[in-house]
């Protein structure tokens, strides 16, 4: 009878020290107990996680100023300061509750608009979702900066920017993610795989710098009358080598922080991540040598860049050896892709369209095909009809964006002011004014390099050249 | 009968389980056990935190080289690492104890000098904490840098910074703060509100440094005698930029991780404080391009981190959309008050006191305007009673401090020693021997910038100038 | 009766509610529970720590390339960044393995081959260790990159680095790590004290940097015939300062992080780490102050390193108060190997062999004197032998290593080669197109500054020499 008396006391114990922690009348269970910091653990990784995506700004902003010319780096700067500031108030404004509000139609949300969903005394899971999503949104919008760099008007693009991060990119975003709060996707609902944006961030944003870059036209000097191709060289390599290097970082953020859960799956995506960025850079490097005849910095850096946009999509869904191969891939074809824009004439100053479109969409076919789980024609189908759709969708919407901006306010500034460069004219600046800044109007005189290999080696025209 | 038997055995049991981890004689309960994961959570969280906060020095250290010019480079690197460095030896020896040991007067801390409240055996939390906030004492101390930047002799600056490190900023901490970990202040007693220390912190800093500016005197050619205002442009736009980013980053530590626990409030914090910086941007831009024509970087930079430093106070107080109107005003704030301290012929290189003091203020005020719970008289009294003890304990004693090192080792260089630039004089070193540095001697060739728009269009005088 | 069954009741729903996170047939009890959710703390550590040390990749990289000219900057980004990707391939392929795999001779593992032992639905721990692990040996591998810089062929340094990686980092791993995860390693058998590699890590970087430099042989014009050492300085200190202050941050991951355990012991590894760096940044700025005339910006941003490496092998069994004392060592000690070295004539541009060889070696004798828990002869001797056994395995390993590379595929430039510049030779390349570089062909016009003391004061003769 003390035993049986005992058990009890034990137990009304034990419910006591549960419910310790607050004065509530319904005590907390051990299991909510251990839920809570679980649930502590998940905001905890999603905030640290959104901080380094946040970072990539920083990485963003790096590549292409070190891969554009001194004369334009404040501009460069700037695009890529309001890139994220007025994408952060435009999407908690609009893109939030249109990529994830509650949707009649299916097409897109419609609440949520402002955060309202959010009161202070409600759960605040929705804040820290928010947090994490706008820095996802920021990404795609500064992808476009670096294919128009070096000769649009500033006004023209801050009006982009603000509707790439309140419309373009929150539509197709709700397709593929809405269901992540409390929308649904169409396509989605197909299975389609993107696990952390390869095509829902990287090719919107590589499609609309296509667009972008077209309908800009390319930079004055780049192409001959005569048919040939001046290389442009990027002004700052150390800074585009950091710039790359806080991308990789950011990465572990943007993949692995795609869970939204501490728990132990963001350990393979690490590694994937890894491996396929690894990958990528060594066989860019290789690439550009066996190309050019020599390992060019320009291509090995890009090629870095594009493993990790590749390995985007299916970072939670492959092996690390499948890994390596997707990054493997990614590093060739990135090569071979900026060569490709060149040779077509679209000027792309920092290969922004081959890295982000080209290998975004290459990483999302790829997560089908080496989908841990299995592949199949079915899967097959359903990531190329997302990669289509995500062109079909972005590239004419930004094509006729960019026209119409050209058309009123103006998109390119005057054949003066981009000879003269953009931080002058634009903004009354001057990025380097203890130094002496060549190029501002022998732009001529460089005959090395090209879009993509800012550094030198490869000419433009597909095979070396000699340095002047 | 069975039924009890096993019930008492599953309790039984259960202990057991709970206390297997270890083979301590009392056992963990479950309670403890959970417990115990979450303080490892809120481990993890600070310390993580304080790493984030500890890299804004990389983002000051950028922010002031390139604000500044070419041929001091290499001083303000010192004199952020020596910050930091001596800091962490002067917080460890002296400033904890004052800011947060027990106190028997109730003005400032006399017990834990040199970290002796840790024995190896006890409880590891002091120095979690301790870690956590020698980083924000060293952003502090830093702050003042950049308004002293250019002119100062580095031997005066040293023995300044230890003296803010070791007292200055502890003893205010201790009125704000120093209940957090075992003393209890004033100003906190009174209901201050300043959750990570837009006063506690950035007023420290920016008062200190308009003290420090004050002694000096104007860099030599700033202030003409014929009343003009020379512009003295910063050296390099981009590693300014990147500095901006690094402490927008470093803020993730900063306001969210003051709560120094891994809960949910972090996502709000995190949220409020990266819309305000947004805000703040975007409006200081377009302040910029309204006053003078053209949208200034330098400006825009600024206006970032005053929206920083003004969400500081209130993150965990205001909703998101208090943040945002929080970070415009600073935004536009910082224009003006940065004009403000030019036309009064204070000259702060970086703007300094603009940011971080005027704008902590600023923040300070705001989070009992837009207090969650509500605001009140009494709430906004005790906001504007903090805001005023803050300067009138810190410029006075800044500015005797200075000036008893001016009478003493003395505060500035001479006049040759500036012109030659202090990374020659005063550290035998040139930060870019490869490059041709001009403004070395040709300081009067520049016409365009000023503090604070350290790119170019602001002329100092109110209004744009031209480009000669 | 009543209360018997209601303590049943109690008992059942309790363990009905443990279990109602999945519906496995044997539900969790809540002891299980609250690890699972500890693990993924620990998880989550791992891999942000991973993360951080990570980016020291990029610390490494501007330390580098802002301590070398600016004719050899694309060549120092690329070995840095394939140091890495190859890194990480060879590490996967081969080097986890022998470090790591089981192993049947006590020498090196033999499993775990091509990440292998993971299977998509085993335990995921192997992926989330590996990822901390290849970041560990690409720190090794890329430490050689800075003494061997300015005058390496390419092709030679790759093979190099991919051997390092695969093989000489990976056994001396083994040795003294070994058993973390699977193997058995004979020194920490014996009870050697290296808790993140002071000696594992840096000293294997610093002593096969010192075989490469001894087998390079110096720069062009280093040492001239009549016995004078001539100072070639570094080309960009706030890109070497940000290094040192990236690298900083990412000890953060590198030390705390060796636990990949979330628990309170991290707290007294951060405070360690950042007192040792915080005290020997300080004792060499004012050695180096006291030993030249000035205080030089190299040799300070240099000692912070050396404290960095020095605490690595005692951060967690050491004092904070020790932890200064190692670290001001480490301060004074690293400006006089530096000294040493040129003395000697062996050229390590940005003082490699000094900052992780040789206090590397300090840091880890260090661990065994200020060990918290006491020391004893034997656990010097141990100590001593594990100093002893990593040189006499990595420096005559790298040196036949870099023998045998020089005989067939060939170590160095042509001298022609390295006049122009590593990054046209190698990589077709020019890191700053649009800046006036001087030092491509006027090397002999610098007449300040060395090894380690990059921007000037440092004469190289141990004596401060006039700036011309």
């Amino acid at each position: 009878m003390i035993r049986i008396l005992l058990s009890i006391l034990f137990v009304v114990t034990f419910a006591t020290v549960a419910g310790a922690a607050d004065s509530d009348p319904t005590p907390m269970t051990n299991k909510e107990a251990i839920d809570l910091v679980q649930t502590h653990a998940n905001y905890l990784w999603t905030l640290v996680a959104a901080a380094l995506v946040f970072f990539m700004q920083a990485g963003f902003a790096m590549v292409e100023t070190g891969f554009t010319r001194a004369k334009n780096a404040v501009n460069i700067l700037m695009k890529n300061l309001m890139d994220f500031s007025m994408g952060s108030l435009a999407f908690w404004a609009v893109g939030f509750g249109i990529m994830f509000g509650a949707s009649s139609t299916g097409w897109f949300g419609t609440t949520g608009f402002f955060l309202n969903d959010f009161t202070p005394d409600g759960d605040p899971w929705v804040l820290a979702f928010w947090m994490f999503q706008v820095v996802f949104c920021a990404t795609a919008a500064t992808i476009v900066s670096g294919a128009m760099a070096e000769r649009t008007k500033f006004s023209g693009y801050l009006i982009y920017s603000a509707l790439v991060s309140a419309i373009v990119y929150p539509v197709f975003g709700s397709w593929a993610w809405g269901s992540l709060f409390n929308g649904s996707g169409w396509l989605e609902g197909l299975g389609f795989i993107d696990f952390a944006g390869s095509t829902v961030v990287h090719s919107v944003g590589g499609w609309a710098a296509l667009a972008g870059a077209i309908v800009l036209g390319p930079r004055l000097g780049k192409y001959t009358k005569d048919g040939k191709i001046k290389p442009i060289l990027g002004h700052n390599m150390p800074l585009a080598a950091l710039g790359v290097f806080i991308l990789w970082l950011g990465w572990f953020g943007f993949n692995p922080g795609s869970t939204t859960t501490a728990d132990k799956s963001i350990a393979m995506i690490f590694v994937n991540t890894n491996l396929a960025a690894a990958a990528a850079a060594t066989f860019a490097m290789f690439t550009s040598w066996i190309k050019f005849g020599k390992s060019e910095v320009g291509m090995s850096l890009n090629g870095a860049l594009a493993g990790l946009v590749a390995i985007t999509a299916g970072c939670a869904n492959v092996t690390p050896t499948s890994a390596i191969i997707i990054g493997a891939v990614a590093g060739v074809l990135v090569v071979f892709s900026v060569m490709f824009f060149d040779r077509i004439r679209v000027d792309d100053p920092v290969g922004a369209v081959s890295v982000h479109g080209v290998c975004g969409a290459w990483g999302t076919l790829a997560a089908g095909i080496f989908n841990i789980g299995g592949t199949s024609t079915a899967i097959i189908g359903v990531q190329l009809l997302g990669i289509a759709a995500c062109f079909i969708w972005v590239f004419p919407v930004a094509l006729i964006m960019f026209k119409l901006i050209d058309k009123t306010i103006g998109l390119r500034v005057s054949p003066e002011e981009e000879m003269e460069g953009l931080d002058f004219s634009e903004h009354g600046g001057n990025a380097y004014p203890d130094f002496e800044v060549s190029g501002v109007a022998g732009m001529g005189s460089l005959d090395l390099g090209g879009p993509g290999s800012p550094s030198g080696v490869y000419g433009g025209a597909g095979k070396p050249v000699e340095q002047t």
